[in-house]
């Protein structure tokens, strides 16, 4: 087996956990047969004085099927 | 006084503070006198594509009492 | 543009999304132009067996504007 | 000249150069003009009491030509 | 909003600040959006006695956007 | 589910994989449920000028099952 | 001898030592007695698909001289 | 052969030294065969103003010898 | 509750010990309500051969109170 | 007692233990009493697509005896 | 082939490059075979107010030859 | 100016301060133009259940005079 990492960030206005599940979300629109992930810097932005999103960084695992492979 | 640490990882199918609940509970059956905690690496389990469980590993610093040793 | 570097420990009792929100809000009372937050080490203290508070170490980034330097 | 990074583990269960060299292969199907890898964390699965595949995180470094951008 | 992270070591024989113009100058070939970079690894090739090329490892965030997303 | 860690060095006369094996057998002689192990610290040890072992820091993880808890 | 630190991020359109010089000309507004800076983390920022700024993280160490003290 | 780590945190109300001692000797009541140790995180705990206690993280690595597994 | 962190360099010309606690006393004549400190790097400065002082970084965590708040 | 490191990357075209054993060799040939040493950082070198050599960091502790010192 | 690590500090008053440069020009002057250098610590020094030098750290890796072997 | 660095142990059966203090000495016989130092790992050694040494890494930096060159 083979698999590989893909660098994400997700964002949310509300909760790190949600953000972090957008991340997993918007991965799984891309790369399939998704195995783990694990979380890096998290961080927040924030506009005009109002903390406006979390940010996580999550590295996603993958395997590599064959028929994925081009 | 002397403390000493185990690591724990809790999972929770729901949010990251609830799995480090999870693991603070755990330990709490097998130590006695827990002082504190610090949170490590956070990552999650997929399977068939849907996120299964998070996974926080769980430093968990204890008193050493007199009559605990053995 | 300059920007400088605080460090604040926000505390709660129920949830970690909600430590770094009380980090924000204190910091917030102190600097102005707040920029963006990271988080850093996360503990929990623990006392007669319960766990007492989330503890969320969070690096602030605030611009320094003319007017504000003193 | 430019290089790029993606990031692959390779496994295998025999051994750990094994499972370097499982990714680099892996990596030379989907890549062309690769100069260098480095290892990163090396990771074993279990199941059933038995060390099923070490897992290899090899960062693989290869030369962007002009005629390979897309 | 999503981002995404890619990896690009840019190169320069006279400068570091160049090296980094030239990893971000090649990433905005292949995607768009691009928000944010930070600097890695700086290191530097050595052919025969004379320093050939800074080589800066530079880790690009950018947005995906709806239209984008493949 | 939870897991617990436990680091084992293990050691070998010939190779580094050989090392890694040798702490996963000696942990499976005192936990049960292993799930996972991660590479720590690979060392040597010199006597008299010839390498007598190598010594490989090994983080193992493993499941703590209702009926194993004490 | 008591020494202080205090972090600042200094900016530059053009040049990474140029974005050290002005967290160093910054730092020396508010404080005396600096004594050396170390740099940290070194980023981009990106607007409209232009570099805008570099920023550089700059750890300024200056002497609590005993007159300085409030 | 075959070591294992345990970590303790040894406290000391005079000196960094005599912590790590204290961590050594309480070690020493539960462990036999202890060959190294390792110095981590030094912290002190302050309480109404004045420094109470030094806290030294050691890691402590002891051979398991055939007798000793249980 | 809430704490923030200052950082400050302890000197001594004696022993390590001797610099943090030079840093507590200095840091404690400028923030009230300390709680606890971290030992950061540990250095020593040598002039015309003879080592001169050691300098060690520590990190002071203090809690702020409602009255405090400037 | 006193020890000193010297840092030397041993390269193999087979194998990661092999490169280590290669490192340990080349120092034993200019510096005596070697009595530990630790892998670094582990990376492979390719050329025309295929992997040439693995290279290993390796730093190698040994004693200075009073005979030896230069 | 055998490489080894020497670790050279370069200064400048003017660039970071320039320091590297300078880091690189004096190991030319001691060593043979260089192949590559890493950069460790940018720091900088200041005196009367003024910043007086750049100081970066610089690892060089240089290749043993044979003939070169003492 | 340039700097080089060279990283002793320095060894000690009572004390750490006492150990890098051993390990300054021990470098002052070798280079000259001392300059600073910095501590490292710390560790200690144990032999027949009792204590045996402190180990401490001291990475020592010391200027390279024309006169010194060779």
């Amino acid at each position: 087996m083979v698999y590989k990492y893909i660098d994400i960030v997700g964002t949310s206005n509300t909760d790190i956990t949600d953000a972090v599940n957008n991340a997993f979300q918007e991965a799984s629109k891309t790369v399939k047969n998704i195995k783990w992930g694990e979380l890096g810097r998290i961080t927040f932005r924030v506009e005009d004085g109002r903390k406006m999103e979390y940010q996580t960084e999550v590295r996603i695992g993958f395997e590599i099927l064959r028929e994925d492979r081009k």
